[in-house]
């Protein structure tokens, strides 16, 4: 049921719409590589399926599409940055280049921003600094979906976390995973197949256990990873928790039940205690701690080693985080992203709205 | 059946031991200190228990009582640190120091240390920056008993992260967790008790699942944060590599299944690609993002939002990272800190070699 498009034809399409809302060039160009960027690695949630939600944002006013993105304090390693209700999408590779530049004076660069909004996967942020031989670190806070270890209430995003890291002869390590069990995509994906979800995954909207993949919409939580307190579950609470200090707490953006909902929809939260959401990032130079050369070789011995361990029955290997999204992405670069129809018409139907043909950038 | 003891009792006979295996009396005083913040915090498996441990491995030749800390690398925000073979214990508030040192010089202060040994509970160096108004961030690697997804073989240890973050009526927020789904002191305890594992938290040596509390004791695993990959261990693995990886590979300590162990009479694994172990410290002065006093206005603010929370049927309260612990420590400073009858034995047996009698440091 799926219609597969080129990258360059939804890159194009893409591209258009958010030159329609008013973006520049280079921040049109931007925003889309960073929204596709997720539909090649097979994040599809987070992918051109949202770019009718980022325009609604724009429609309502919770969205400029032309911020002037400034920061706001500073010492040498460290910067506040406001992103002028900028496009997530737009602010946060700014936000990164700043702590990629911050790395070069200094060894490291930490970037906490606020006044922003959802900014797609966190991992190409943090794989922005690969090509300087730096360690990336991206993370945001999001809409309160998750609720705490013993909570009814939903306090926190699914707050993920993406760490990239080079390697020599080996392709990099790169982390990016929600700090809930499952993703709120995956979740969405067993909704629409009528599916049950592993327990672990959410709880009703009373705080009982369940595996009901409507729950969540039904006013019930994602669980922290972890599940419940037996399996760890304080632990996933303590990491959405510390991604949700750092983004918001430190730059001064909206935390916990505070954070802006991305659907234009949903009313916002009253009494916010801060500017739109916060997202922070870090870069470390990885010869601001040993000669990039002996770093590199080492994390191609310790991905060698991980790669080669003797597996569990009915597993092929184990993987080195990167090694899914990097061999979707490879595929998907030659063969194609599959949409589903019902996004393939949403985004017609967006299209139609600003006299763009999704058709009319077939190559 | 335990018997309960002072604190200045046991400092008095801790500080006492390590200073009759060469320690100066600064670094007895704080080896002692970090040693003892874990009982005092609850945390009993990284406490006086394992001193004789630490004395094994001095007796042993791979711990150095009296070592030069060196940094071998440095820039104005990161230092790779030598430990010269010292204890952990005594390395990592060194190391600590530095980073604060560099924060308050730079904004943050980023340290990778190699050839180091265990160092006690987290928690106790990230605490250190909060009395200077930064975030405090501590991570090590450890001995490999856990296995990556889908693998058979341990490969990482249980690879703690610590991140501390100062508030400002309230108390601050101190999150201490292995990257495991049980860290293995509670698995010591319920193979005391002959009880079983709830699932998700080992696996037998040849990769199944398993309830036993012994299986890490016969060649099994502990298993990452999440127990399997539908409940998300892969992010709890990635969690551990990242630790082993900022621990070790920006230092030049040894990593994954390299690392060597705690306990003296398991020999060392061959090869070894670095020195020692790993151990990574990071420090962000608050004031280098916003005014220390907003950003404590609103960390209270959030904690009591999270501590207000609905909780589920049977819970009284949702907990701020750090709860338990510093009730712990308050209760256990006025009532004494209760030890095992196997573990006042062992002590007893070591003071009777070094001549040091834990009875008469009574007060």
């Amino acid at each position: 049921m799926d219609q597969i498009f080129p990258y360059q034809q939804l890159y194009n399409f893409s591209k258009s719409i958010f030159l329609a809302i008013g973006c520049s060039e280079a921040n049109a160009d931007i925003a889309t590589k960073v929204l596709l960027s997720a539909d090649l690695r097979g994040v599809d949630s987070h992918g051109i399926a949202r770019l009718t939600g980022y325009v609604r944002l724009w429609e309502v006013g919770r969205i400029n599409s032309n911020p002037s993105i400034q920061i706001v304090h500073e010492t040498p390693s460290t910067a506040v940055i406001d992103g002028d209700k900028g496009l997530g999408l737009v602010v946060a590779p700014a936000a990164m280049q700043v702590a990629i530049d911050k790395a070069r004076n200094v060894g490291t660069g930490w970037v906490s921003v606020k006044n922003s909004n959802h900014f797609g996967i966190a991992g190409f942020h943090a794989m922005m600094a690969l090509e300087s031989d730096m360690i990336g670190i991206a993370m945001t806070n999001a809409s309160a979906l998750v609720a705490p270890t013993f909570s009814v209430e939903r306090l926190l995003g699914t707050n993920p976390i993406a760490v990239a890291i080079p390697a020599g002869v080996e392709p990099p390590f790169v982390a990016d995973f929600a700090t809930t069990t499952a993703a709120n995509g995956k979740l969405e994906i067993l909704q629409r197949k009528n599916l049950d979800t592993p327990d672990g995954w959410v709880q009703t909207k009373d705080g009982e256990p369940s595996t009901k993949a409507s729950e969540v919409k039904n006013g019930g939580a994602l669980l922290p990873l972890g599940g419940d307190k037996e399996h760890g579950s304080h632990k996933g609470y303590m990491l959405g928790s510390i991604v949700d200090i750092f983004s918001a707490i430190l730059s001064g953006a909206n935390y916990g039940p505070w954070v802006p909902p991305f659907p234009a929809y949903i009313p916002m939260p009253e009494n916010l205690p801060g500017e739109g959401i916060g997202h922070f990032f870090g870069v470390m130079r990885i010869d601001a701690f040993r000669p990039a050369d002996d770093f590199k070789l080492h994390m191609d011995k310790w991905i060698r080693r991980f790669r080669s361990a003797e597996t569990v029955k009915g597993e092929t290997a184990v993987l080195i985080p990167g090694d899914p999204e990097r061999m979707m992405e490879t595929e998907r670069m030659v063969k194609g992203i599959p949409l589903l129809q019902t996004v393939v018409d949403d985004l017609a139907t967006l299209g139609a709205k600003y006299g763009i043909e999704i058709n009319s950038h077939k190559l």
